[in-house]
C-alpha cells in the first residue's frame, strides 16, 4: 500500500510502499477514504513531542471502512463507516480508565503518534479508538471533525452553557469555523472574532450573528457592549489575545480554552472573582465522543470546510497547513487503484 | 453612641461621639455586640476604592441583636441575634437581580463601604442584608465568619468537589485557617500550604492530614506526591506563588481562588487542557449564604481563632490585622456600658 511517512524527526515527508498492516487481537483495520491533516501532525514533521519512534506514518482524522479485525474484536464488522481521532486508545487500567476518564488515561495512545495514522490507504487502531460513522456524511467531510471538530463540539458542550446564551468564537480558522456553526446549532447568540474583515462575510455565512474585528476594536470592550458572553471559546493560539478576552465575560462567564499553547495566559484573581468567571481547559474527547460528534454534525448540517489532496501530495498540503493558507482544513484522499511504483 | 470612622480616605481613625441612627423603611438598626476587622476595611481606610463618601464607619463582620426595624419590616423582629457581612444590600432590579444573583447586583452595596458599618455601638442596614445567627454561637466568634467564613465556606461548597476528595488550602492566615476546618468538615482529605513550619503544628491542630512547607518544597510537585489535588483554594493574594499551583491539580482538578488581588496569575493553556482543570473565582456571597456559613459552624464546631479588643481601641487593633500579626482575626467589643465622654 502507498503510505506517507516521516522517516525522522525533523525529516521531510516521505511517499514509501509498505505491507498493508495486519490487526492483531483486540484491533481494527481501517480502509481509509479520508485523513485530515491537522497542526497537531507537526509534532511528529518536527519531533516536538517526547517518545516518538520513526518511521512515523501521521494522521489522526482518519474516516474509512473497516476492512479487517483482529481476534476478540466482536464490536466492529467488515464494512462499517467507522472514524479514529486523536485520542488512540487506553489501557483500562489505569486510575483515570478505572473512573470512565478514558481521554485521561496514564497510558493513553495517540493515533498518528503512538502508532501508525492516516497517512496511509490503510491503518491498524485498538478497537476502543473507533467510532461509527453515520449514514450520509462524505469521508472527506468527516475526517476533520474526527479532531477539530470533537475539539470544538465536546468542549463547547461540556461548557458552561445552556441553549439562547451567549458564545464568543475567538479564531475564525480550523476549528473556529466548526465552534461557529455548533454553537449555533445550539441555539446560540454567536460572536465570532477574528483579525481584520476577511473573515466577516464567512463568519456570518456559517451562522454568526456578531463580528467583532479585534484589530478594530478591543474585544472585552466589544462583548460587553454585546451583553458579555457566557462563553468564549479561544482557538487560536495566541496567549496574549487569550487574556485579553476574561473582560469580555459576562456574569458566570467561562472562557473555555482549545488552543494548545504552553505560553502562559494572564488573568487577574479579581476579574475572577467580581461575578464568578472560570477558564478551563477541555482535551478533545474519546472515540464515543467522536461518534457524538460526527451524529450531531450530520443532524445538523454541521460541515468543515475543506480543500482534499491526493495522498501523494501530502508534502504541499502539509505545507498549505502549516502556512495558515488553508480554508480550512486539508484532507488527503488515498487512491486505492493508483499503481505503487513505476 | 461610640463609632469609629475613618474621616477622609488615608485619615486616622477617629472615636467620635454620634446620634444612635434611626432606622428608615425596609432597615433594621443593629445593637452591635462585636466586629471583626478585615483587610478589606483598607478600602476604607486608604480610600482604595472609587465613590466611598466620608467620614465613614467601616465594618463589615458584624454580629448583633436587632434593636429596632423600620416601617415596612415584617422578616426581623427586635431582639433577634443577627449579623451583617460584606454584602450590604441589593436593588431587586437589575438583570443580576432579577436572576436572584444577588451578589452580582449592579447596584449592590457593602456594609462599612456605602453606609456606615460595625465600628460603632449601633449600625442600621437594609433588611435583605441581614442574615438570622443559630444558638450557641458567640458574637465574637460569629463576627469573622461573616466574611473569613462565608468568603471560604461558601467558594469551598460551590466548588468542584465532593466528599473525601483531597482539598489544598493556600495560605494559613485569616482565611485559610476556616478554610482547613470547613473542608474537613466536608469529610475532604485537607493539605494545607504555608510559608515555613511555624504554622505546622497549627494546621494540624484545625484538622489538615497534611502540610507543605512552600520555602523547602514545590507545591505543585509536593502536592502531585500526595495524588494532585481536586481543589486548591487558593487564599494568599500572591500571585505568583498562586500561579505555581496549577501543577499540583489532579484530572478535573479546579483552583479556586478568593485572594482578591488585581496583580495577574499565569496559566498555561496546555495545563488547563490536559486534565481538564480550571481557575476560578467566587465572590463572597449573600446574607442568606451568610446564615448557611453561622448555622454550618455552629453544627460542626468551627471557630476561627481570634483576638478581641474594645472598639476604642480600633487602631491598635487595625493595625495588628495590617501588619499581619494577629492569629488570626481581630474583633472589636463595644463597651455599651462606656460612658462617651470624661
Amino acid at each position: 500500500m502507498q503510505a506517507v511517512q516521516v522517516p525522522e524527526a525533523g525529516g521531510n515527508f516521505e511517499v514509501v510502499e509498505q505491507p498493508i498492516p495486519e490487526p492483531g487481537p483486540g484491533e481494527v483495520r481501517v480502509k481509509v477514504h479520508a485523513c485530515g491533516i491537522c497542526h497537531s501532525d507537526a509534532f511528529v514533521k518536527d519531533g516536538a513531542m517526547p517518545g516518538i519512534e520513526y518511521p512515523r506514518v501521521p494522521g489522526h482524522e482518519v474516516a474509512g471502512v473497516v476492512d479487517a479485525v483482529g481476534d476478540d474484536v466482536s464490536q466492529w464488522a467488515v464494512g462499517q463507516s467507522v472514524g479514529v481521532g486523536w485520542h488512540g486508545g487506553h489501557c483500562f487500567e489505569c486510575e483515570a480508565c478505572r473512573a470512565g476518564d478514558f481521554v485521561n488515561c496514564e497510558n493513553g495512545q495517540i493515533c498518528g503518534i503512538s502508532y501508525d495514522g492516516g497517512y496511509a490507504e490503510y491503518m491498524v487502531a485498538p478497537q476502543e479508538a473507533v467510532a461509527s460513522m453515520p449514514d450520509g456524511l462524505d469521508y472527506t467531510d468527516a475526517a476533520p471533525l474526527l479532531c477539530a471538530g470533537i475539539t470544538t463540539y465536546n468542549a463547547l458542550r461540556n461548557g458552561d452553557l445552556q441553549p439562547g446564551d451567549h458564545v464568543a468564537v475567538q479564531g475564525i480558522g480550523g476549528l473556529g469555523h466548526l465552534a461557529v456553526q455548533y454553537a449555533r446549532q445550539f441555539g446560540c447568540e454567536v460572536t465570532a472574532l477574528s483579525r481584520g474583515t476577511d473573515k466577516e462575510e464567512l463568519a456570518y455565512g456559517l451562522g454568526a450573528n456578531n463580528y467583532i474585528d479585534t484589530t478594530a476594536h478591543d474585544p472585552a470592550e466589544a462583548l460587553q457592549a454585546l451583553g458579555g458572553a457566557d462563553v468564549i471559546l479561544a482557538t487560536a493560539p495566541n496567549s496574549k489575545a487569550i487574556s485579553e478576552l476574561v473582560g469580555g465575560l459576562g456574569r458566570d462567564g467561562q472562557l473555555l480554552v482549545v488552543a494548545a499553547t504552553g505560553e502562559p495566559i494572564e488573568v487577574s484573581p479579581l476579574d475572577l472573582i467580581m461575578g464568578r468567571k472560570s477558564v478551563a481547559g477541555w482535551p478533545s474527547g474519546t472515540a464515543a465522543d467522536s461518534e457524538d460528534t460526527l451524529d450531531f454534525s450530520a443532524l445538523n448540517d454541521v460541515a468543515p470546510m475543506i480543500e482534499t489532496y491526493p495522498l501523494s501530495e501530502a508534502d504541499a498540503a502539509y505545507d498549505r497547513m502549516i502556512n495558515n493558507e488553508a480554508r480550512f482544513r486539508v484532507v488527503l484522499v488515498p487512491d486505492h487503484d493508483a499503481p505503487l511504483s513505476a
